[in-house]
């Protein structure tokens, strides 16, 4: 497995496999590999001659207040998880590496943010839109994987490419949980003993979800009530939205259709977590 | 030559020639074509292996009320001056090839348009930022030519390139000139007579500032102030701007250095008119 650190070579050696006639697929991650990351890089394993993997926390997706001076880190682990998993490539650049001085450049999708995550957490999708881009820019991949933990970046993503013709294929792979429900997140080690067993309203509120809709329930506000109820009924927690909205459009739905994404941001003490689900008629959760 | 018309087939080429081993050099433009932009082809054809030209009016950096319904278009007498030049590939897309329904990403270089052009005309590098994202991903070249003339668009292009990590080298091209000075552009068409002649003002303007600093004024008032006067001396002309400014970036300057950038952009009747021109020690204009 190599380990790359400067853009320069990291094109070089894509431009070398590329030419080659080497299949190229990113997952690009911010490192403190759990299980959910490694699915990810399975899935683009399977789908592409080479595997690259970018582990960078990139500062400008990170808002003032937030968490980017704590969030974990395990560059050792992370590697050793990597090579275990059968990575090729681990592109590993510094912050100065990424933006120079007079950088100046932001790719912004207008309206997919002003919703969901992007209404508490303002610039994230340009921050993650613009940091997607440069690592397409220099992994150069034919295939890019992403989790749909993150189902509004996946969104983002995938309307970027569209809009700006990015000859890159996504993937998205489906949430992976800890055997007790909880989806992976890195941020996940944040959480004390008590905030871990509050954590699972998350995805206890999504299955009360499933269920109030396979027994006829349309009525958006209905549902969303539920979940809140259920929400604050465990301690430490803190909704910052819950919304049932449309799966492509991402706007708010008040009654709901055959496909419907239920998505939830909560805190629980001082840790934000997402989880989201989608409804769909004839589908079990 | 081949006329390629859509975004697949163009993506589908460029990844052809590149799997053969072929550069591709890349010129865009808006068509009705002038000796400025063959100069352009002919720097792109020594530079590469395969020379592709983009032909769209690009709708997005235009602003309300700007020449976007007049703008002149020639398409039948641009394909034959392409395929004279030696031309390879015109890619000739359709706006709603380019920008299909629910398009809502941008690409903004956000410090060096608030300057010169980018101060009358807002959101004008932000679609040229766009477009020129779009191409490149369609069309995938290892060089791209712009021209001179264009002073901050190819430093904007410039450093979003840079910024955006984007493997693709610029080319800037020297101002091409009718035999009477005036620079070449597709707007000149829109001159009457008597407004061509006055045109004449903008290179006789940069002349007249080379003079002053061959002789040594450093001040920028004074060689700004002379170069107004010298444009207002002209019939039916408005100054939009007149500026002296670091090359590189675009800040005003009052004292002039080793190397200036003076731009000017005035109105010849309804036309909009622009030209530059680097005043350096030690060499002639």
């Amino acid at each position: 497995m190599e380990v790359i650190t400067t853009v320069q070579e990291m094109q070089q050696k894509a431009n070398a496999l590329r030419a080659a006639g080497r299949t190229i697929a990113l997952v690009p991650t911010m490192g403190f590999l759990h299980e959910g990351h490694l699915e990810l890089m399975r899935a683009g394993k399977q789908n592409a001659d080479n595997l690259v993997i970018s582990i960078f926390v990139n500062p400008t997706q990170f808002g003032p207040g937030e968490d980017l001076d704590r969030y974990p880190r395990d560059t050792p682990g992370d590697l050793q998880k990597a090579r275990d998993v059968g990575v090729d490539i681990v592109f590993l650049p510094s912050a100065p590496e990424m933006y120079p001085a007079g950088f100046q450049t932001r790719v912004q999708v207008q309206h997919l943010p002003q919703h969901l995550c992007g209404l508490s957490r303002p610039g994230h999708f340009d921050g993650v839109a613009t940091v997607v881009t440069k690592l397409f820019n220099i992994t150069k991949p034919h295939i890019a994987v992403f989790g749909q933990k993150d189902y509004q970046q996946l969104a983002v993503i995938s309307r970027m490419v569209m809009d700006l013709d990015m000859d890159v294929q996504i993937i998205g792979v489906p949430i992976v949980r800890e055997p007790d429900g909880l989806a992976m997140s890195s941020r996940n080690s944040y959480l004390s003993p008590e905030e871990r067993r509050s954590a699972l309203c998350l995805k206890k509120s999504i299955d009360l979800a499933h269920r109030m809709f396979q027994h006829g329930e349309r009525r958006a506000d209905s549902i969303l009530e539920a979940v809140r109820t259920l929400v604050e009924d465990h301690p430490f927690t803190n909704i910052d939205y819950v919304a049932l909205c449309d799966p492509v459009t991402l706007d708010n739905l008040k009654i709901l259709k055959q496909e419907n994404l239920l998505a939830l941001a909560v805190r629980v003490g001082n840790t934000r977590l997402i989880d989201n689900s989608i409804l769909r008629e004839g589908s079990n959760p």
